[in-house]
């Protein structure tokens, strides 16, 4: 601190002290008991034994490559559940098992897409899940263009009739993926919107911040009784190509036509398969920490970032605290979900637990968000100022990572059906880059780095250990400031 | 300077001139007639209208926009070159035409390959131009995997029959491209020799420095007589996928086998249009500094970078000369050369022109390597110590680029076949991230950056400018130490 931010500090202080109306001091940090410094420092020796080389990579190496793609439903999402019961029954795990559910069977067919009009472009193109199939030869039909997808809500209904609706808005790049969260409607509510307004198939632009021409998928969804039409993503520069030959003065006199061929189909009767397994708890093992991931991936790449990475840290924040000296008091369960992308485990595997059951979940965590270091731990309610806030803030410093002064909004697809009495935790994963891949083929293993993913690891598991081996309880209100759990 | 590299300086002087064996001190820079140094004001003025705007970037976003992609010999291809006339006439180019000659007229057919033995994996893969088709259902084999090229040439001939060869050696990623250049026989003489070897098909790693899911093509070649086999480019990451799958030991012992259908086809007759166009001299029109790029590109992409970007460059650079109050002394001639990836122009256009002609050519260059600044400038022979090379050091100083050293070793495929007497110069364009997306789907307009291309433009100018606005002569000796053209 040189002398001049010392005279600076000195007139803030000075002007702090002069104003009547502040806000009062906050509280100073709970004093933690003798018992729960340990508990902090045994939390700390778990977050370092994860950065020096967790299990979290040889497990996500190992499933994407011995797997591979596994679409919620087909042949590859079972074998990679039984791959999965394997592993953690060779790691040590108890009551490992598989849970089964229903879900769509939906399946990519073919896919291809050209600019006919007003000059020949090869466009890229996906199906988006759960979308309906052109004929095998494909449609050809006039374009709808839309720079935002206000523009084309805007339009009446019946207006879009024989058309292929294009909608090209860009989303945002944003640490937290809020971009993405503005902008999912676009494609998950978009082919219904278009579909009501007459279109005869829908394409939007990928919800992606690369400039690649792997278009991204993603589920989209039509209301009981519509039948799907055809609905994809076009990669980002076919999008932007678009735009620039809607706006070229020497083509822009001509409209443009398109031929699309998107022929994906429904399997009935296919299910999808949950994983679950236990570190069962030595004092209360009713009393359940429940963190997971998804096991299922989009069938473009081999799920590496959505979401091997997450079903890997998870376990390996697991497995670390199963290789403990002793188990913690409480039962860390993980849940490997078998379905997030095209459907959702979520509501199967609430539904499979009583309200009984679940006003004993501790708290529950899903970690979806790739393979990234964690910067921030968004804790249900109050929790941040409690003595777990504390010692959670005080193990997460050196990542570095923080404790959210703002209480978690959610916990991710998979546990949110859990219901209302089950607290839920949200472990902030740093998505710069995650929508550069994320539900396109480039989702592959060598975009993750070990190093980086064992700091999301180290997080992990202290968040989990922290919760499991103490009597925390989320949904208690703090009493005062200077509240312990 | 401080006062310890002062001393520093002082110290290395001292040695300097106690050796006795030192090379003698370099000659001083010509010194300029004051006719020189008004060219080099005049090259200054063209360079600094480049870095302001140059016609580049409207040029490349048109024809990529409007004609998209263009491989040599396709009907995109002749609608390029016939854009190309129009545009060149618009912007007020002299004798603008088309030189048509004969190219294999090959076209890429259905692509798609699995891994089914030990674990199936989509993989992603592009047939190599000239390669060879399989039948409609594609072919199942087992795969002889080479993590480098010469382990490949190591096995005997015959010895690899019935299989399918995979060579997975990475490319290294260097700023001129050299990583390239290394390794690109495995790409076009790979498929040969693995036929020779007695291989039913023959994949590579894409020569590529990304991580991306998008195969790269390029052309591959068959000696006379020999029938081409099916070849095509992996992805970086399903290359990498099968090192790992080969190496896993939980997978490893059964062997390899792969499902590969890549259907391309020839189509006899074809031809391919180089556009020329001029900038007619004003003293000595029969004298020509030749500029260009190629008009052609894979069709993947757009071709963008590849070589619509060279073709642009060049374009702009002459016209910027071409708009100048007086036309300079010799003629710019620029070429958009109609084959380069599949096919070559180069000995169609040498050979419609005479050794006679050709004698009054007094530099060629040519333009392939992307949108990205010129950093260097190789001159042929002697010509960097030339009063040419002292001016163009000091037009290119600001950008900032340099004037080689070291001499010209070639010029690029489309211009070496004019023969020994035409002096080749070869402008040196950064190449770190050009084999990013180099032959790949990738290679679209929204990866350039105008104003970096227009640095491009910039020494190109200059460096065309101070040729055809002067009388020096690229063949001549430099007499001595202080030589001038």
């Amino acid at each position: 601190m040189t002398v001049k931010t010392l005279a600076l500090a000195a007139a803030l202080f000075a002007a702090a002290g002069a104003a009547q109306a502040q806000p009062p001091a906050p509280a100073p940090p709970p004093v933690l008991t003798p018992e729960q410094f340990q508990l902090q420092v045994d939390a700390a020796a778990l977050r370092d034994q994860a950065l020096k080389g967790s299990p979290a990579y040889p497990f996500l190496r190992d499933l994407t490559t011995e797997i591979g793609e596994r679409l919620a439903g087909s042949e590859a999402e079972h074998r990679a559940a039984r791959w999965a019961v394997a592993r953690l029954t060779a790691m040590g795990f108890k009551n490992v098992h598989i849970e089964s559910f229903p879900v769509p069977g939906w399946t990519r067919g073919e896919e291809q897409a050209e600019l006919i009009s007003p000059t020949f472009q090869h466009l890229t193109v996906t199906s988006l899940g759960n979308a309906g199939a052109t004929p095998p030869q494909g449609i050809e039909a006039p374009v709808a263009l839309f720079h935002t997808y206000a523009d084309m809500l805007a339009q009446p209904v019946g207006s879009l009739s024989g058309k292929i609706v294009v909608v090209t808005q860009p989303m945002v790049r944003a640490q937290n993926g809020s971009g993405y969260g503005a902008l999912a409607v676009m494609r998950f509510m978009g082919a219904a919107e278009a579909a009501k307004r007459g279109a005869l198939a829908y394409l939007v632009r990928s919800l992606s911040t690369s400039d690649s021409r792997l278009p991204h998928t993603g589920a989209t969804d039509f209301p009981p009784g519509m039948a799907p039409i055809p609905a994809g993503a076009l990669s980002v520069p076919d999008a932007e190509q678009l735009d620039r030959i809607s706006f070229d003065p020497s083509l822009g006199r001509e409209p443009l036509r398109m031929h699309l061929v998107l022929t994906p189909s429904f399997k009935p009767g296919a299910t999808a398969d949950t994983v679950v397994a236990d570190v069962v708890g030595r004092e209360r093992p009713d009393e359940v920490v429940l963190i997971g991931g998804h096991l299922d991936s989009w069938d473009l790449g081999t799920g590496a970032i959505d979401d091997g990475a997450g079903a890997a840290i998870t376990t390996a924040a697991a497995k670390l605290i199963l290789d403990m000296p002793h188990a913690p008091r409480r039962t860390v369960r993980l849940a490997l979900f078998g379905a997030e992308e095209i459907a959702f485990a979520g509501p199967a595997f609430a539904a499979a637990r009583s309200t009984a059951e679940q006003s004993h979940y501790v708290i529950a965590a899903e970690c979806d968000f790739g393979a990234e270091p964690v910067y921030g731990v968004a804790l249900p309610g109050a929790s941040a100022k409690t003595s777990y806030g504390a010692m959670l803030a005080e193990t997460l410093a050196p990542l570095p990572a923080y404790v959210d002064r703002a209480p978690a909004r959610g916990g991710g697809e998979d546990i949110e059906p859990l219901g209302p009495n089950v607290p839920l935790a949200s472990l902030e994963q740093d998505g710069t880059h995650y929508f550069d891949i994320h539900h396109s083929a480039d989702d592959t293993l060598d975009k993750v780095d070990p190093q980086r993913m064992d700091k999301a690891v180290a997080a992990w598991v202290a968040f989990a250990y922290l919760a499991a081996d103490s009597d925390v309880d989320f949904r208690a209100k703090p009493p005062g400031k200077s509240a312990t759990p």
